[in-house]
């Protein structure tokens, strides 16, 4: 009953909030769209709140629910572990199911400190050793859009970059009586912007650009630094009850400009209080030879300049990212018809289940993931130290894989 | 066996393209997300394909496969019957299910003519008797912004109607040497846009305005009247091999102005040969107090106009409906997230099955989409006659419902 | 006195209004920035008020102002006769002005009818052998971005069109108290959106695709049949004061569908009660190779999409027509910083006194103005006759001239 | 001779490059278009070369051309002077002019270091003691869509601002083979992007919010560092001649993080090399109550969204700010039809003149030019000191006025 039949791969989810419903999805989907080497059998999820998981389980098609991750990510029965609860209980997890010889795909960021990073990290370059793969779910990268622009720098498109532009502006905290939830908390979050939205622009804009971020110059901010306790919480958002107020304890908005080791300038700015911006998440990368631009607002589209174009007509192409001959896209519906926030995730399953099938490595590592942590690290140092220009440490150079996703 | 539990509404597939498996995502998602009152299980599909409905059944789950439609439609184990083939087939297999007491989803158009329609439509009311129901498959119904439309329009945010600016754009035909699919065969489609993409238009139009067109002037358009027999077929368009060639017998665009009963003025265009628009469904409606416009290419947005705002702050707004305020978006991500082509089809099972638990007429019903079929009628009739302006044929004066939905 | 130096070209304005000073400053403007080969001299200014025309004499540095525009067309120190009054006007004037040997400029609709417009088109033929010019005043063809959207045509670069699409909406009259002017009165100004604005669409889409429209099937529509006499005029629009109505003997809006000589498919639909739409001159143009789309309400932009494009970047590009390339810009500011409104009567005047200077066409004719006319026409028998059918009656076959301009 | 009309304001400029003919248009058309309380008369131009002065004297209608701006400066028929030269000679031109009692308007940025600009403050400081204005041309303040937005920050209508978001992205030196002009040598131009450009985006910054940076954390950046010496010029770009090339010795671009007195996060950044973007002039501010984009790619569009409006309808307004109601847009053209690049030149005449005519302060005055210059200082030094946090040395306290204008 241990032995899976050679097509299964069997999962054990831990985490049943939001992302828990997104992957969840994407386990159950992948299959259905895509051809993959394994089939995904949701096995086991497990979460704290025993109702909670039992609907999540009855809803998505779990075959069980469990209250304690540790019996789970052990048990014979399951191959990989995914992670999706806050950052502060990734890190043991991840060692745990690595320790016994499961794959992992954890979400990200991957912890909310460097030294955690780094232990799961030479974790999981020890697992590697086993055949055992570690992924972080970076899950942009996945968006066909995205990943048609890093296969458009890849081949020289955008020639040598000279801007990175990266804002990831989202308003579910503009108003100052939005409830205190625990992504205020710097004992369960790690950090506010930095981790939960800026994280995504630096991995993003270091993949995209093949490069990496070498130091930066930064400035946080925190604008509301008290809000209801309790309250109704809806989406992200919601309105406090009116009545007690505690301490917001991480960053409102972060800032920061960085240099990339290809020589190219970014400037970065990630906030929770851009009143109307719901959730864009921007990049624009400006080359010498032309120039891509991305608001997730938009998340179907492309914007991309070729300066080899002819002079009378030149200007930014809004590509609609929604032919077969764009990554991922021969799996869904016709061209102009769009697909949504999930596919992303859905994506994500179908990468990590060939790179399992193949023994290759996923896109991102854990060391790509750490590569973030450090960069944000840097940011915070120099946020603390009157934004000088901080160094980004790299203590092991550990060199990012930037493979390509989506080909 | 054969009963279900309470919870269950078992359903049978028929068609497996490019619609079933549409429809095969809805049946399967609609509950992961939504609270339903009866659970969808996934009892049978049908197809002539043996292998490729195998395949669809493995991929989504369906627990039988078969070949023989008619085996399919009387079972007792089957509670609706899902019709997704071509529109030559609409008919016998709507009867056939009624008249065995299923309740029925037929896809859009509702048939190839207005006397299928009305014989379609006639089984339909009768059913309803029988407290079976039936709804057509215009899913457009069900994209959210279209329903926060409709819900703007219900409530008086237009005013007075005075325009309906309906355009049904795409381009996978633009290309002389496309194939020749049973898309571009009468006998098999009935009509070419039409058909296909007119009628969306037509519904929407007539849905969002709570109004009925009453006459049109029309002219329908073949621009290529032959074309590559097989080929590559690649998304709905793809390239012609080369070889022999065979007659378009349907049209490749068609325009006509129209009258509402309302007061308002119509102008709708579809084609399939508007090279560069790849799904552009848009619409605009302009009234007195406000004007709506939208485009499926940026689906996840509706623009407004409130004639009512401050005169030096006046402008179309770009909504993101994408909030939990938003017809059916509580269920799915937060703000700005994002959802794609295939929801549609998941909030139509919604509503389907809150329909059928709550024994209430589901929007669009048969009567609502022969009305539809009658316009194209009067189109056609009206393309035929020099684009003399011909009234819509109404004998039996079925009234539309317009059900809000979403709500 | 009365000679001109050799460089002078000396200048009659009939007319105060609206577009009384759009021509006046581009007189005084044109060869600030264009080198002309001659240069205009704003001789005299005729207009029924005489305090109005005195005021826009000093405005503009007109040298004379006059209250009798036959005392001014017949003068011998003039070389232009210029005409922006209303159309009941148009006839008279140009008729004298060139019998009396002077080129003339006339603004559109070069009549309120067919009769007038031949008689004109008549006397122009007839003093072009006399070596005097008559242009009329379709100013849109010198908008840098639809005059490189003339060019692209003209070179192949949407190849076979099939589709023309043409909108021109505006909102002054949404409110059913704005109030009632001399537009709104038939008498004066011969039809509403018809000569006013859809004759904006007809020339364009003629000019553009170089292709003529061959019959119509029309619906004309008025929504507010009285409005307040008196009132506030404020831009086109107003408020009337609440007190006596008066009925308005024009169209409030205008929809056609047309064939064009070339085999393209027209939809054409004017009106000035889209709420929210200031000035949404639009025309889109599908090609099988290519399409354009454009809207004056971002006049500074052309969207080009070329089918040629790589697969996976194929997109409709934002032109920003303001490059030194791009027909006419190469006299203005720098790349991005764009021009107004005016700017096309100043290439206008630009044009014209190239004309002069070479003793060629200009574009566009008398004839071709006639051309446009006989289209309203067919389109008003088209919306009299339930919009049947309507071949456009050209007995003297004029063919347009569709010369470039902007080279 | 020497006397004016009670009407007349007589100007003289130096300077006859692009800018130079910006100004003679403004100057020219203001009060064709405008009730001005002075008539100004374009007496005298002063240029180095005496056949390009004499040229734009002949198109523009300057009385008089002079090579000597110092026998201009000082004349008795002169009453205001209008410096368009490159910034290393505006200091003793105004210090001339300012000494001799005249008006002074002195393009941007006000000199290219901070002694020159504190010692021109002083000079109209104490030329204001004596009646005498000086201005400082940051014409963005008159683009209406700008003009807009700082009437609607000034009345609350965006609340608390928390964020400022500005980059001003232009392309023309992207090519690494774009010639070697004037604006690329330090010696003439002071600086590089930052004084060209990020000195309006400071400018805007300020006044638009009504607070001040008060210490910025900067990096600079030249991509290019040698470039063709000749070659041909186009607009701001061209192409190099392939043959010697020379130094670049000013920044390509410049991106910094900024603290403003009133609470708000600024990040900027301006850059010639961001391809494709022409002028890119972007400013998005972000308020507890609202927001608002600008983007000078669109001059005659403003963004504003407004977070009371209701919950489903709520979005970014594109507001054309083209209506009577607008700033400065009265004395123009109907709705929707848009103005250009020079009109923010003419309604700085506009403004001048009543301020003249008024004895009150114009806006920008030398102080608050002085300011942006501090600012644009802090940047050069936080940049060249590893991008420490570096506060805006203000030793006179001198408060900007930041005057409405447009009302």
């Amino acid at each position: 009953m241990s032995r899976p039949s050679t097509s299964e791969l069997r999962v054990a989810l831990v985490g049943t909030g939001f992302m828990g419903r997104a992957h969840s999805h994407a386990w159950r989907t992948a299959g259905a769209f895509f051809d993959l080497p394994r089939r995904p059998r949701l096995q086991v999820v497990a979460g704290r709140d025993a109702g909670r998981t039992r609907d999540l389980a009855d809803r998505f098609g779990w075959h069980e629910a469990q209250t304690d991750w540790r019996a789970v990510v052990e048990r014979d029965d399951v191959d990989v572990v995914d992670i999706c609860t806050p950052g502060d209980t990734h890190e043991p997890i991840a060692l745990a199911a690595l320790a016994a010889g499961k794959h992992v795909l954890c979400e990200k960021p991957l912890a909310n400190s460097v030294p955690e990073a780094e232990r799961m990290a030479a974790a999981a370059r020890d697992a590697r050793t086993r055949g055992v793969l570690a992924m972080c779910g970076f899950s942009y990268r996945r968006t066909p859009a995205l990943a048609l622009a890093r296969q458009l720098v890849a081949e020289g498109f955008t020639g040598e970059i000279r801007h990175v532009r990266a804002q990831y502006l989202q308003d579910w905290l503009s108003d100052p009586d939005a409830p205190l939830t625990w992504r205020l908390d710097a004992t369960r979050a790690g950090s506010g912007t930095l981790g939960d939205i800026a994280a995504h622009s630096v991995d993003t804009a270091q993949w995209l650009t093949g490069s990496r971020i070498t130091d930066v110059s930064a400035v946080l901010r925190t604008f509301v630094t008290d809000r209801p306790v309790g309250g109704e919480h809806v989406g992200l958002g919601g309105r406090g009850d009116g009545g007690e107020r505690g301490p917001v304890t991480v960053d409102d908005a972060a800032a920061f400009t960085a240099s990339f080791d290809g020589g190219a300038l970014g400037v970065f700015e990630a906030t929770r209080l851009a009143t109307g911006r719901r959730n864009a998440n921007r990049i624009e990368i400006d080359g010498e030879l032309g120039s891509i631009a991305f608001d997730y607002e938009r998340s179907n589209e492309l914007e991309v300049y070729d300066a080899r174009d002819d002079a009378r007509t030149q200007g930014f192409r809004r590509v609609q990212v929604t032919e077969p001959v764009h990554p991922y896209m021969a799996a869904w519906w016709p061209a102009g018809h769009g697909i949504g926030y999930e596919h992303g995730f859905t994506h994500q399953v179908v990468d990590l289940v060939q790179a399992i099938a193949d023994g290759t490595d996923p896109s991102p590592t854990f060391d790509d993931a750490l590569d973030v942590q450090r960069v944000l690290h840097a940011v915070a140092v120099s946020a603390a130290d009157r934004s000088a220009r901080t160094p980004v440490a790299r203590p092991d150079v550990a060199r990012p894989t930037n493979e390509e996703v989506g080909a």
